[in-house]
């Protein structure tokens, strides 16, 4: 028995066939093409479904599907998605209707988390958070490994936990997100800024202010230079206060980190750890602690998570 | 059948027979009588459930233990407890081999959050967040009706979820933890830097530095001191952006605060819910909301669920 997983993106829309065992067999996409109406985005991805249906030798016994926004897992509803500029659209009954087979529809990174959870970087364990340092920060939880949704459907944002009261503007529009320091955009405001303050700094050598990346900062520390340093400790620093809150609400057994700046691996990892460390409550008592990780899925985690969700009545947390 | 609920503080050791239904039928206590070795404490605590289990008329099938501090609960382990000054000390089996039946040990501040999750502030719902407003902020969160104990049943802490990097200094060594700002302790000091401060300001005349305690600053504020409302102000947006947090991350159905502050009722939720609602991620699109409530167990909330925790292997999430 085989799922369809989908992982609707701002850029393309893209499906899987999966087996049981979150094996990829077939994949195909199309491009989103934004700005279009809700219904024909869904329309294309209808016939993607029907496509891998068409291909599989083993019956598809339901689709799982993430989608950007908040969604309300219990309705099948996307409440509202930026990206898309989509509002209360009622996305799993119209894939529904059109497919004849059970549609679980999630947040996007819900999907990602659970799909590293149960055969990426935290398979085998019973609980891990997973965060996805990005465009924004987007996230997941899996608690004894079944997703975190939350009474609605719209858990766990943990991007959106705020870490400096009245601090840095985020995109939500509230003060101090987690999102407002860690994620890649706000790594890419903090070197500009250091840039510009630091014009003798290997930075501006490294990129100028149009082609800085989540990289840049990285780069120049590792040749050394004092205000690239400066820059990628910030960094680590917000992220380690996030990711200790993180810890201390859920002790899980692992956290892991995707997106482009978890590209850095252990250059990332190793300060990273240490800074946690000493924030994690009763650390200094703690027989077993929480292991620090590298995502291991890369984009092929929204649709294999998406694809194990499939048919899975999601607990109303 | 009845199960034997233990409440264990610095002050008393408590004990409460109790049904399936967390009504407690009979209750009985003794000193704590700190410093004592913790063998000696288990002996008191033994003889306490003997006597309960002698008073019974219905067979006892399990103990349910609170206890301060870090607990590992698939071990039975007091890892380390600051306020009894215990470290490694295998309580649970303490307990097990002295009484015959099964113990289940966990946190006090889960206990309690349990108790109010299944019979009191949040009855019936299938998820809530508690938070203690007391000398610190423990708390607990309950998931799908069972109790989120963490990888090693240290979770949850929400206490020490950090909302102000580098910020005030927290009893547990860290900076910018939630009890740093939403304790009773926390609200104390500020009330007594704006004694200070503001000289002519009625907080003087509610009280003496020495006699200020949790109500002074929201009485002086009833009466119209604006000192006061400023303290008040600055401790409900505190706790606010520690709440919005955990909202945006379980998104539960109900957020439920004990503790002295809590007596304040809805001069406190008032406007803590109009600072919370604008920091919940998605707020403008939910159908359904947290809501925000006062505890109702009192001080029997530890005794009732951590009877009701009884005999239950917990969940190692």
């Amino acid at each position: 028995m085989f799922t369809i997983g989908i992982d609707l993106g701002g850029t393309n829309i893209k499906a899987a066939l999966v087996d049981g065992s979150g094996h990829i067999l077939r994949q195909c996409s199309c491009p989103t093409a934004l700005p279009r109406p809700a219904e024909i985005i869904c329309d294309d991805t209808v016939d993607l479904c029907r496509e891998l249906i068409r291909q599989a030798n083993e019956p598809v016994t339901g689709i799982g599907t993430g989608c950007p926004g908040t969604v309300e897992s219990k309705s099948g509803m996307v409440l509202y998605s930026n990206n898309l500029a989509w509002q209360n659209f009622p996305m799993g009954r119209y894939l529904e209707e059109r497919l004849n087979l059970p549609v679980t529809l999630v947040n996007d990174a819900n999907a990602a988390a659970y799909g590293e959870t149960m055969v990426g970087c935290a398979k085998g364990v019973h609980s891990a958070v997973i965060l996805t340092l990005g465009t924004g920060v987007g996230g997941g939880v899996v608690l004894n490994r079944q997703l975190l949704t939350g009474y609605t459907g719209a858990a766990a944002e943990p991007g959106h936990i705020i870490i400096e009261k009245d601090g840095a503007l985020c995109t939500c529009g509230c003060r101090g997100c987690l999102e407002a320091y860690a994620s890649a955009t706000a790594l890419i405001r903090q070197t500009k800024c250091a840039m510009t303050a630091h014009p003798h700094s290997l930075l501006n050598r490294f990129a100028s202010p149009e082609s800085v990346t989540g990289r840049t900062a990285f780069d120049a520390a590792k040749a050394g230079d004092e205000a690239a340093k400066q820059v990628v400790d910030n960094y680590i620093h917000s992220l380690a206060v996030g990711i200790s809150s993180l810890i201390n609400i859920f002790f899980p057994e692992v956290v892991g980190l995707s997106g482009g700046i978890a590209n850095q691996g252990e250059a990332l990892l190793k300060p990273l750890r240490r800074a946690v460390e000493p924030m994690v409550f009763g650390h200094d008592f703690a027989n077993e602690k929480t292991r620090l990780v590298c995502c291991t899925l890369g984009y092929e985690a929204g649709l294999i998570g998406a694809a194990l969700l499939a048919g899975q009545p999601l607990p109303m947390w």
